[in-house]
């Protein structure tokens, strides 16, 4: 049973404990928490050990009613793993401490990738990584790229990529990011997706332009990919359409748009509506000579959750692959039901 | 067992599906969809029997893989009453083929008042309701104003409400709906707010402002009531602290936000995030002279479901009181977890 | 030929920059810069001379081909009066050196009351204001509550005033500021607005609620004025109509959107398409006892510029009520054209 | 003297109507429109007299105080040629009409191109539309693109182009349009830009994939085209800087926002603040073997308004390039200012 640390407890954070919960060969020693707000008190309904940064912190979760079981150093000792979900930026600074404890951790896309000893996507360079004593998850547009592109290489060589990335401007949150009323193109070219991709499929020739829209629920990816020669448009659809963790998007159901895949989520019944899938949508697949061209969506607040329970078995010198597909089973992954026409099923009264 | 029939399966009708399933007294005995999308294999998943408005339905449905258990008019044989949650306006359509089935009948808020025997608001006009043979749920903002309201008339004699609402311009996935960089005030004054509240509080003097702004998830009301005469301070914010189906939102647990709640919904593992609570800010409540001023929240797509539930069995002849009762505990309406200061358990190990 | 002195050139300093120069007893000594961005550029195209703060920043406008012309320092030793437009609680900051220069300066809303001798609103307390050495130009939302309470208190004595704003929530440049789907309530009522009303307007007794809303155009305002008595509906409505700087938006020309006003500054060719009038709707306007209610929009860019003109002539000796009639005039001030039904002109060709 | 009648006064209709009076040899013979709102009584400020499709109008007219001057079909009797700014779609169905008057007409681009005798965009076809007795201004997306495309076409000869398009859910003004917070993929691909493009480009092998986010203000172009050979890219750039109704946006002025080129507009006293340009961020240029890559952005609002008058000429029997020149000079197109800091005049005194 491996027992994880959780150093930071917001929107990765706490998908990321409740995740661990759902798994059977691990279980959460405990979050890290700065601030004795609301979510805080979320991880004391769910039953996590609620840690502080240092001592110094103490006085003021007691004065809001809870009483921290220790400090971050405190969880380190209580964890085989620790996974860095503090913010963007964060958590290279906190390197030198887990160094310090002597457990292997993940840090998360928003580091820098030199800050852990390799960078990861389970279905893109999983193998690669199982002797490294820390991986950095990349971030939440390169995993979606990265499962993909790692998934269409197996058809037919890959000439290059070209991507215009429509990024959201901030999670449902986070209520002093913009923009309002605007498109913000990130005039510096090629956007750093292109790089951060090639951390993890250092073989791809790819260029990315981005632009950021008022928008909070998730990516969305405008993508053409060339093959060195013109492939077989049937094994590009078949390939698409049996990859792990990739979900296509039929045409018929009233579907193109993002707020009705976040529904999807929500009348499913996932924990906060999350979408782990990439998003393709079928009708956008279009093949001409060399060229593949299709659109798909990122779900920023939970994208990066199997594989972070990835990188953890990982760590733990467990095989990638094989993880992904407990992952995935404990859950729930790759079972997002569009009610695509081919199915046959009659339906049934209750 | 009532057996529930449902016209119409959108926000409204699937929460309430959802909702009648939780009851231990009711069962849904189908839902009417009009078009063989996503939403209508959603149905199909959680079990419930689909039905189509008329025969003509059938062929498209069969197209799409999915076979209609029937008409409208065979679900209206198998159930005991019907709740109607078709588009606003067109549920009084349907009236007479409701009564000619002669089962008693709901409407939604957005059907006129006449359409229905009596509107209704179980903490407001509840019992009032109990022999009637049809019943309208008023809206989202008139449920959310009359619950406060009726609260507050309990404490002393209120002379008379204004106030202004800040509307939401459409729901999450009404991707036609605007406007996207504007503010839209209701300048025919009052807005029909006001006459709304009336059906169910029929008192009260009231005058509604409205205006419409680009968010999708709650809508909010800046409310001032004045009393006939000074009143306790003390038993103002006592009467709303125990108020059924109104949460104190905290003042100290970084919640002065819509997407805060929202949040917190999801967080909890509500289904779809739901908040069926009126949400009021502690700290905004101001009280001076003979004037109380406060901020409230309304979630539009789910605040009228625990009133449906309790329509549907003040139609059956129970006592609409009890009936609230019975539909908090088994929805479990009432227990959001903002984590206030008072709180004083002791953070303890998972 | 008073010669205008402007310590900042964004939103506000390049409008009161152009503002000053339509003036036939003003004109611009130069404006401040900080970097030599497009908006630099824009001052050198006006021909207004371009300053730096310091020394220090002459390199990076040299560098960007500019050349400016002096420090503040020397701006305002060729000033006989200075504006500051510096970002909102940065003006205070420069107080000492506008102090050491020993000119008059006038100072923008968002600083404190103290920073200056008085607060201002030409309408509102422009009278007392003629002896100071210093002023400050009360905020847009001040401003635009200002105006039309000081011309609603020569109707009737008024008992209180209750107003919920509806904020926006940057301008339309200010691409870090959101939220992007959101609702923002002020809940440490009352709002700021109410006691920065009292500067100008100190026997108001006014309650304020503020929330924010993600646009870019106007703030609105809906209000509620209890009178000490029953009003004259008429006398009301007459004196709003022939209010100073307020217009009534009339309720039949399709004009329910704040947009809506927008372009008309943009068709009829205002500078920037600016809206210096309160703009009041008409319909809104409900009169029921003792009690008046309305709504009306503040665009926040540009309504505290003819006020700023005024202060400027307040500060130079001169009468500020007549001050405020040359501003109208030679800025265009209270030519709104909503094209109201009263109008009996034929239309003629071209 | 070329008189040219308007049908429609909207957003392309005031402006063309304001453009053609700028020109030296175009007057407005008059404007229809079919509701006495502000607007009307916007074009009776200009002076332009005002129209109505048919008599039945003029009651409502009269009661709102206006006269009109006539009908359509006297407007068209006084009119050399007419240029069509009715809804989209709705131009099509008064072709009829224009063939019946025997005047020369002009469509805008949402109607289907086989309505008008050749589709039209100067710099792209110009000299091939001199015969046509009617043309279609192609719409601004695709006249923003060929803009472009045709210049580029001049370095070297272009293998195919693939462009994502982020487009504005609406016009300010549109507030029933949205989305509100959301993304929508146009998913059937090729989005019909690829097609319009060709009608005034028949030899660009183009793939286009389309999705529209919630703003207001211009739409947004990803672009990627291939060169049959490796392109000379200093040529590239000093084609596209010198290139006519293209404007280069510096990347050291602080413009990567849309907003921030309106600002320009706005700043510089344009009629509305319009870009009649085709903006393309400099910095975002990226040459990589055969392949170019940019990012552009289109203001929808006043793009087609440049070739709209070239297209009254080019009806007339004028050369289209040499209109443009004309357009371009007495309009004012070509002169944004972004203070590029090539620049090298030194800033002086006022």
């Amino acid at each position: 049973m491996l027992s994880v640390g959780i150093n930071g407890y917001g929107t990765i954070g706490k998908r990321v404990a409740d995740a661990v919960r759902t798994q059977p060969d691990m279980t959460v020693a405990g979050v890290v928490k700065t601030s004795p707000d609301h979510v805080a008190a979320l991880a004391d309904d769910r039953g996590f050990s609620l840690y502080v940064p240092t001592k110094d912190y103490r006085g003021e979760f007691r004065a809001a009613g809870m009483d921290p079981a220790g400090t971050l150093e405190d969880l380190l000792d209580a964890s085989d793993i620790v996974v860095d979900a503090t913010p963007g930026g964060v958590g290279q600074s906190y390197v030198p401490k887990y160094r310090e404890a002597g457990i292997p951790y993940i840090l998360q896309g928003a580091e820098p990738a030199k800050a852990a000893a390799a960078s990861f996507c389970a279905g893109a360079n999983g193998p690669s990584c199982v002797d490294e004593g820390s991986l950095r998850v990349v971030s939440c547009n390169t995993t979606g790229l990265a499962r993909t592109l790692a998934t269409l290489g197996e058809v037919a060589p890959v000439d290059r990529v070209d991507v215009t990335l429509v990024r959201r401007g901030g999670d449902p949150t986070q209520t002093d990011r913009g923009p309002i009323n605007d498109i913000l193109p990130t005039t510096d070219v090629p956007s750093h997706h292109a790089e951060d991709l090639r951390t993890v499929l250092p073989d791809v020739s790819i260029h990315t332009v981005a632009m950021t829209v008022p928008t909070t629920l998730m990516h969305v990816h405008g993508v053409t990919v060339t093959f060195e020669s013109t492939p077989d448009e049937r094994a590009i659809r078949e390939q698409l359409a049996g990859a792990d963790r990739l979900a296509l998007v039929p045409g018929d159901r009233d579907l193109d748009a993002i707020s009705a895949l976040i529904e999807v989520g929500r009348d499913m019944g996932r924990p906060r509506g999350d979408i782990w899938e990439t998003c393709l949508w079928e009708d956008s697949i279009d093949v001409r000579d060399r060229r593949l061209s299709f659109i798909q969506a990122v779900h920023q607040e939970s994208i990066v959750v199997p594989e972070t329970i990835d990188a953890i078995r990982t760590l733990a010198g467990e095989d990638p692959i094989e993880s992904a597909e407990w992952t995935n089973e404990h859950l729930g992954v790759g079972q997002l039901r569009f009610g695509s026409r081919e199915r046959t099923t009659p339906v049934t009264a209750e």
